[in-house]
């Protein structure tokens, strides 16, 4: 058997066809939902497509990392959609549980003109009332792990399933902050960083402004064991990072072809999380600097804004590493002062 | 008599006292407004207190570069005012006029809660309905130009008196766009660049992303002698530069102590004037890069948060310019991926 060390989008046609068991840089793991979705927005609509916070990052996260993926899906998951699997061989599957007698999560939306705020047309839990998917053996030793929005209490939950990690950052939603923001509070003082929308910041903390508001998320949740960095998510504004040492701030990749939001924030993460991987595995933890996670916020922009080119993942299962990395480029030239 | 070549930051109490004749690096010349504003904000209020788009410009372009004022207010200007002039000595008032029959320019405005938006309490129009100032004759080699918010008309007056213009940028704002569209797109064809809000790039051009507006503007307003590049102001959301060569993006100075934004657009526009006017003086109206531009808008983005720190002028005539440069520094190590 071979094993090589090296992310997954450098492995040969050669490895690939021989089984060459590939380690990616770190091993970064993502629990979350796996989705149908239906989209309506200026552009058009897109009926019963993929969706799924874990499914957007896990194709961001790939292109710099291996990633491993807990996630359930019903037994309605459509055979069509297993294709992207096939797509992203960096996505490590065996955290996904199909369970057959359940329905998949199921979610539609419509976007307002502007595209900056949408309605929720219906939304279908299924697998998501039952129990949480395991963390399978093999996963037990990631060291990075991103909860997506999930009930603070299941994130805690699969928390305690990983002895090994070393930095976790979650997301969250006003569901949560208006209903469960007790167990919220504890996961906050537990893991590492927050993504977060900037209404939810506000929420959260009652301060109308983006800075004000996570500095206090760090005074309340942080401490030697809590919070360190708080991410602020402006959709088309771009992002705010606020670090115990200090503050960085990102405008949005200036795209011009906005199709379908959907999924743009999870696509951020999970560009943001790959980078941070590669991060930790070198440095550990404490590589996780105010610079480096503004390098890392800045992969995400970039990964998100191909993400909203297309409905469902479309633009993200065509998107080659070396457009990332050119656009990467120009992203960081357009914001060099 | 002496004369020395220099910023007239740098201008010693000696050569003051002796009447040194200090040159600036490159005659910056602006026209607008001068105001009696009365304003009021959620942080609290402020009734008939200096401003106007042009006090505002001068006193950010001062830190930068010398500059020249062409304005007029009324018998009714308040003699405190003066005082403002006294703490600017790199304004040079030799266009200012002021005609004791008239009335002062009076505006009054109350921002909404998240101050992102405000509405018009009262204008008093005074000397602006009346003839526009003149260029005095020492300013006739001025070479760059900007033209505050005013008719489009009265925007292309003050250039058939500037004949050395070498680079020349105006601002508008929605009135004009409605009522004057035929003289804004002249006005457009003749300059160099523009600085506009988001709001006002799309009433322009009825083009709802900020990207294909500006494109579009370039397009249509461009060619060899108009628009070579225009910068749409978002306010706390940041600014994007589209130049001919390409795209260039900031976000604003992540700012938590917000009392009024009057004026920000204006002290923008006269920090990236200011440090526009020291390229062409080196390097002519080609030196106008986008990386040019890109850093001209980080220095009003900069002198821009603290314009927004007090009401009127307060914090403007307070700041050093040694602020405004560790400042500088932490906001482009920010943004810096």
């Amino acid at each position: 058997m071979f094993v090589r060390f090296a992310p997954e989008h450098t492995v040969s046609r050669w490895e690939r066809e021989k089984g060459v068991t590939i380690l990616g840089p770190m091993s970064l793991i993502v629990t979350g939902t796996i989705g149908i979705d239906s989209v309506y927005t200026p552009s058009g609509q897109a009926e019963k497509v993929l969706g799924g916070s874990c499914i957007y990052f896990c194709a961001a996260a790939s292109f710099y990392t291996k990633v491993r993926m807990v996630a359930a899906v019903g037994g309605d998951f459509p055979k069509a959609f297993w294709k992207f699997f096939d797509k992203f061989p960096a996505i490590d599957t065996k955290g996904l549980e199909v369970r057959p007698a359940s329905k998949t999560f199921a979610w539609g939306g419509k976007y307002h003109e502007n595209m900056n705020s949408r309605d929720t047309l219906f939304t279908e839990l299924g697998v998501l009332m039952e129990a949480a998917p395991a963390v399978p053996a093999a996963y037990k030793d990631s060291a990075v792990v991103f909860l997506a929005n999930s009930h603070p209490g299941v994130q805690m939950g699969m928390l305690s399933q990983l002895p090994k990690r070393k930095l976790v950052v979650a997301d969250t939603m006003d569901l949560w902050i208006n209903n469960a923001k007790v167990e919220l509070e504890r996961l906050l003082r537990t893991i590492d960083g927050v993504v977060l929308n900037y209404d939810e910041a506000e929420l959260l903390t009652g301060k109308k402004n983006p800075v004000t508001a996570a500095r206090h998320m760090l005074k309340d949740y942080g401490g030697k064991k809590g919070l360190k960095f708080v991410v602020v998510k402006k959709g088309e504004h771009g992002s705010l990072i606020v670090h115990k040492s200090g503050i960085a701030a990102l405008p949005a990749y200036p795209a011009e072809k906005v199709v379908d939001p959907t999924g743009a924030g999870d696509t951020f993460a999970g560009g943001m999380m790959g980078y941070l991987a590669g991060a930790v595995k070198k440095g550990g933890a404490k590589a996780v600097t105010l610079p480096v996670l503004l390098k890392a916020a800045s992969h995400g922009t970039v990964a998100a804004s191909f993400n909203i080119e297309s409905f469902s993942l479309d633009r993200l299962m065509k998107l080659k590493k070396s457009e990332l990395v050119k656009r990467h480029k120009e992203f960081a030239a357009m914001t060099r002062v």
